[in-house]
């Protein structure tokens, strides 16, 4: 019986046409068309899409073929990444495709704030011409990245075009490019308190739950601008209501969650001073097209050496 | 008795302050604090701001001293330049300050709706968490900017940050930096068509009065995104409504109107895919200090030897 590649993630016609024509000794399902016959589930060695339900489903069958699993995201806390390791199942992200959107998504919310596009929607709906509303010079601020990469390097090239003086803090605290300087995680402490604008993009690990707590918060500037575009766990949200009503946070803009969808409960849809979006930093013009050309390349290489040559997951790192 | 210098655009005070140090041979009213006396109106030299009313009154008086108006604006259609002209009445604006500003705005207006700004914070408003809402590249897309020159130029560097292809319209068609190409206004059927986005930043002279007229909306490609941030009249308005309802113009992002402030009848506050905004392009940030340096430097020179250094009005094309 010929080995399975299940796609999770529904793509384009044309992309499962390139993904048979690339791997034709292999069975193709796309569970979006027509689900895999359980008696099969046992074949499966690659998947392709990030669904953890479905991948411990997976595991869990005794002399499962799993070999290899290529998300479509970049994030991967959603997997149960000890079972994986356990299991010694190859994982790979999309990581790189979101970099640029998330991008645009940090410069388009800082001007909508600074140049009062925001305001202007508001007046809009009441037919009201204001004039006089308030602006502001994005040139001379100061940014602050957590979770400097791949993401971080296209926030800051955008960035430095609009004169935007870029710091990042990761794990590493090596040199990117874009940045003037990039420090480790316990070096924060010399920047934090000097940053207009901070913008957390953390992966989540175990080590960044609940990072933007309450000390964190205090420690950075009065008024400053908190962008929160990665995982909706590193911030306490609780912590980060207060930090707003303190006005110790001058505006935040949040893009993710502790709880998605954001429930309507939520004291924070009508907060003053937040914008919120629906988790869509990273949402990618021409996704399937996009995480295709990823897919593809790895599983060339997968076939001719069993390798993955992008973004595969180290587990001792998270990411 | 001494010449006047009359500053009619509000400064702060240690703006005047440098003022009146630079210029210790003058009489120095400033209009927002102490009128000048009706019969010193004759002894003005110099006009700091532009007000066309005002203006008009001290040229009309016989043996006026009147030499040079040194306006707050970048534009200058509101005064009576053929009255100036026929005086020979130094003219200079505060263009170049503008520049960035209008870049800023325009890049926060395509990203306002590219990465659906504009459609959270109307679900903010509902508490609706929409994941789905459309969002676009601006990389590879295409602009064209009518009135290419010093805020064009600005505008062009921070879109090809963005990977936007710019291409100039100007009365020159010389080499601008940023600007892939600049070409004369009569060469411009070779670009129109082609373009997904045309920026309106041209001045308002006779000849481009109501240019975006029917005619050359229909000559834009099918869905275009049109930014109009120059001078209101520069738009016939009535061509420019049918051109939206028609789904000729894909998304218009209107900050000047042929009536200010756009009259709460107007039907342009809430026709679907348009984004108004209260002529705040041009807002400048820090504007008091910024437009002294320019006075300051125009004052030393004038001083000097009654030259004007910076912005001076060219009055046979009228900027």
């Amino acid at each position: 019986m010929k080995k399975v590649i299940y796609i999770i993630q529904p793509l384009k016609d044309e992309n499962v046409v390139a993904i048979r024509e690339t791997a034709p000794e292999y069975d193709i399902f796309c569970e979006w068309k027509e689900k895999i016959p359980e008696d099969r589930l046992k074949d499966i060695e690659i998947i392709l899409g990030g669904n953890r339900g479905f991948t411990d489903k997976v595991l869990g069958i005794e002399n499962n073929s799993l070999k290899w699993i290529q998300v479509h995201s970049a994030g991967i806390d959603y997997l149960d990444l000890e079972a994986l390791r356990e299991n010694n199942i190859l994982l790979s992200n999309t990581s790189g495709i979101h970099a640029r959107p998330i991008a645009e998504h940090v410069v388009a919310v800082l001007l909508s704030k600074s140049r009062s596009i925001r305001e202007s929607i508001y007046n809009q709906i009441n037919k009201e011409w204001d004039h006089r509303i308030a602006y502001d010079d994005l040139a001379g601020k100061k940014m602050l990245i957590f979770g400097a990469g791949r993401v971080g390097a296209e926030v800051a090239k955008l960035a430095n075009a609009f004169d935007i003086e870029v710091t990042g803090i990761n794990l590493i605290g090596e040199p990117i490019p874009n940045f003037k300087e990039v420090a480790k995680m316990d070096e924060m402490e010399k920047f934090i308190g000097d940053q207009d604008i901070i913008l957390n993009i953390l992966p989540l690990t175990s080590a960044t739950e609940h990072f933007f707590n309450t000390d964190i918060f205090q420690q950075m500037k009065d008024g400053v601008q908190f962008i929160s575009s990665g995982r909706g766990p590193t911030v306490d949200t609780g912590a980060l209501i207060e930090a707003i009503h303190s006005r110790k946070i001058g505006f935040a803009f949040l893009d993710v969650f502790e709880e998605e969808p954001l429930p309507k409960s939520s004291p924070l849809w009508n907060i003053e001073n937040t914008l919120i979006t629906a988790h869509i930093a990273g949402q990618v013009p021409h996704f399937k097209t996009k995480v295709t050309a990823i897919y593809l390349e790895n599983l060339r290489s997968y076939l001719k050496n069993g390798a993955i040559i992008r973004n595969k997951i180290n587990y001792s790192n998270g990411f």
